[in-house]
């Protein structure tokens, strides 16, 4: 397993170069649970444009802009296809999962808040075109929008599921910001991290899926273990990616995380396996994020001597494994199918 | 009524440059409100502080700086005198009487968020310490911890009422940065900024104590129209006093709307009022915020000239008497009472 993912680092360096290859094959993995879950998503995004909608025209318009840069919506879809395996017939998903992308809008639109010392990069963001705080604000209102939603929708259960992912999500964000910057970032203090801040909105999103079918309490924990671990992995090959993606299949620049001075899995690994001399170049480059040219060719290189890139994806393989055998008590089924090629799907695009 | 405000205005005029003078007796008409919810109010201060932990230690600290400088707590009085006043014997109250505090103290965190172009002024808020983005993601968790409060309590009523104040406030707030700098803003579209981003949430924590004490929905409406009510004038005399206050009543300083350039509604009625001259004066300071020595005294002085501030006053004072109205059915009481003092007192600190 680790030789496999060795050699195929090989290969990653080599894209990062090359960005006409063709995009993967692996790419078909995720037509089955789109087509899937096609007719409800329909139904999700009807909805959500549908509540944007506000006197107040700023907000459908800042809020319209990010969904409609249409992310891979993947925290909804998870809701609808969790319905889906337990064999939900109802029409409660559409709005939770609505609820979901609203929170997960809200997280983006409040993540991308720059201070002053973080203006150097000239982002489209929301708050580049409009400023931090009618990003925050709006924010504030689609956040507020997914708790009307899931009011309408009747369950404490699931306010109390998403209300204390709200929270961990939140604590998360912050200790992020606590740890940005440090390169001295244990792997456990990352991952802590990378679960509450990214995986608990997965886990969350997969097991009001659960709830809303009614499945026992296991089943919907069986559904969050899976949405957790599939989060974390989906982290970790972000970070990969970062250093190796072919920017066609990421959509997202390539170094823009080493550009913004983020401490991710990779570097933490390369920093604690490097020498002093290398440790100089990590802080420089990204505690004090004085970068020249040439230093994010160097970054890779340091990576890929000391296998970080490598054994990043070993830690996403293993967190995708265990996402798989979360699903293990389900009897086979397509969305069964569905979410475990998701699993797949996300692993392997790192490749 | 006029004359008689008019005849204050002198008083406040002066009162400006003389912040010597004594505390007026009508602080006094606090206090039988302050001791009737005495005791409640330790135990949501308890469970406020409670509340705020989190092993993100950064998250307490930053919180606590917001909740220890001890504002008011108007909002969660609020729900505890509503709720004594409709005979309710639980222990309810404390608990969504601290998720108002909590909502509250997320608007205030984010409502100080600054974009490069603001940063003139050196305030000592949360941001001003920690910058935007800290204090961002520690009103997002204040915001989830509230509506974790909500769900602990269980009432889907309330979670609905607060959810909804949530967003309406939301709008408000970009409303304002919407309407912010222009000094040609209408009087209509002032108050319904005013309605939404301060009256709302004082509406939903007067009516929520109807509603935990399973009041008639007639009740809770009275509740919420006396919250609305107090809520505009409380933000009203609150516009006064920037131009006008001993800075020993008010807590802020003096003229920290106009640094800001806010549009307020006494700039909004002297600019209507104004002459071609006033109008550029007004769009200079405000709109510009190209502000020079002596231009807050001129300031003042147009105010008065047109009765601007009186006037601000008697719309204060007619939303005061729609707040008093709104309690007629309940017979009379000590928390009947309190409500109705907490309106004079509201008012009358203008004086």
């Amino acid at each position: 397993m680790r030789d496999a993912l060795g050699a195929t680092l090989g290969d990653i360096g080599l894209t990062a170069v090359s960005p006409q290859r063709q995009p993967p094959p692996e790419r078909s993995k995720l037509e089955p649970l789109q087509m899937l879950v096609e007719a409800d998503m329909r139904r999700v995004n009807q909805l959500i444009v549908a509540r944007l909608d506000s006197p107040i025209s700023l907000i459908p318009e800042l809020a319209g802009h990010l969904v409609a840069a249409g992310g891979k919506r993947v925290r909804p879809m998870l809701t609808l296809i969790a319905a889906q395996l337990c064999g939900y017939c109802g029409q409660r998903h559409i709005r939770l999962a609505a609820a979901v992308e609203f929170i997960h809008t809200a997280t983006l639109l409040h993540d991308d808040v720059v201070d002053q010392s973080e203006l150097r990069r000239g982002l489209a963001t929301a708050n580049a075109i409009w400023g931090n705080k009618p990003s925050v604000l709006v924010g504030d209102f689609l956040f507020a929008r997914a708790f009307q939603l899931m009011v309408e929708d009747g369950s404490l259960e699931v306010l109390g599921i998403l209300a204390t992912a709200s929270a961990v999500i939140a604590e998360g964000e912050v200790a992020q910001l606590m740890t940005a910057n440090d390169a001295e970032t244990t792997e456990a203090t990352y991952l802590r991290v990378v679960s509450a801040k990214t995986a608990t909105l997965f886990a969350a999103a997969a097991q009001i899926g659960g709830v809303v079918a009614e499945r026992s309490p296991a089943d919907a924990e069986s559904l969050r273990d899976y949405g957790e671990n599939l989060g974390i992995a989906f982290q970790l090959i972000d970070d990969v990616l970062d250093y190796s993606a072919r920017e066609v299949v990421l959509g997202k620049s390539l170094g823009d995380d080493f550009r913004d001075g983020k401490i991710t899995l990779p570097v933490v690994l390369a920093f604690a396996r490097g020498s002093a001399e290398e440790r100089r170049f990590w802080q420089r480059t990204l505690e004090q994020v004085e970068q020249r040219d040439g230093d994010f060719a160097d970054a890779i290189e340091l990576l890929q001597r000391h296998g970080a890139l490598a054994d990043s994806l070993t830690r996403a393989a293993h967190y995708g494994a265990a996402a798989r055998r979360a699903l293990e008590s389900f009897p086979p089924s397509e969305p069964k199918q569905a979410l475990l090629d998701l699993v797949d799907f996300c692993v392997e695009r790192a490749y």
